[in-house]
């Protein structure tokens, strides 16, 4: 999870959102990622997307974990379920995220580890950069 | 949906898995696009991600309707009801897709042509190219 809060903290000083994913297989990390809406100007590169795309074509994901330091959004919570990766660790779920129920009715396993650095790193963005933060969840 | 046509036939024509997709906005095209997995070693690139990549960053995405070739896969319907698109228009659902529920659920109108050029489309790739389909669908 380290890894992705250092991925989330590079995409904000980047001018980005602080969001950032690792997958792993076997304690290893496979890719690392981060949101990349303002860097790349991709509104499809959430943190969890960023990863799965670096991490290229993969015969499968069924024996990989999906670290991410904020809840998914719809978008990357269907990737989940349909790429059939079997557990996400989530660094927080407090500043958003509703698809905490859409992935468990999917057999994906959740773990909320409730960050306090997490909770931190959003609600501070939210503050400075409201209209952005809206603009990546389409509110 | 003759252009979402045209793009999954010119995705196929370049070796890659042949749906295509149009993003459009009061009766003019916003975007368009097509499966790129092949063609830049890109799983997150189906038809529907690529278009919303070209359309870039939107302010909203409520007056607009996807047309797609074929039923959307879980991350493509978990991106149309994050990014609010209220109508999908697909050309068939017959050789692929149980995102319907789910999108309904969500409250986006889907409205299913069944048309048997995209079947015939469909069919004659997954006849052709079984593994290169059982990976987009990570089967």
């Amino acid at each position: 999870m380290q890894a992705a809060i250092d991925e989330a903290r590079q995409g904000r000083q980047e001018g980005g959102i602080p969001i950032g994913s690792v997958l792993m297989r076997d304690g290893k990390v496979v890719a690392r990622g981060r949101n990349k809406r303002v860097q790349e100007n991709n509104p499809i590169k959430h943190g969890e997307m960023d990863a799965l795309f670096n991490a290229g074509r993969q015969r499968t994901y069924r024996d990989t974990v999906l670290y991410t330091t904020l809840m998914p959004c719809y978008m990357c919570a269907g990737t989940i379920v349909q790429f059939k990766i079997p557990k996400v660790v989530v660094g927080e779920d407090r500043t958003f995220g509703e698809s905490r129920e859409f992935l468990e009715s999917h057999g994906v396993e959740v773990v909320i580890l409730d960050l306090p650095e997490c909770v931190q790193m959003m609600t501070d963005f939210i503050r400075d950069e409201p209209t952005l933060w809206n603009e990546d969840i389409m509110e």
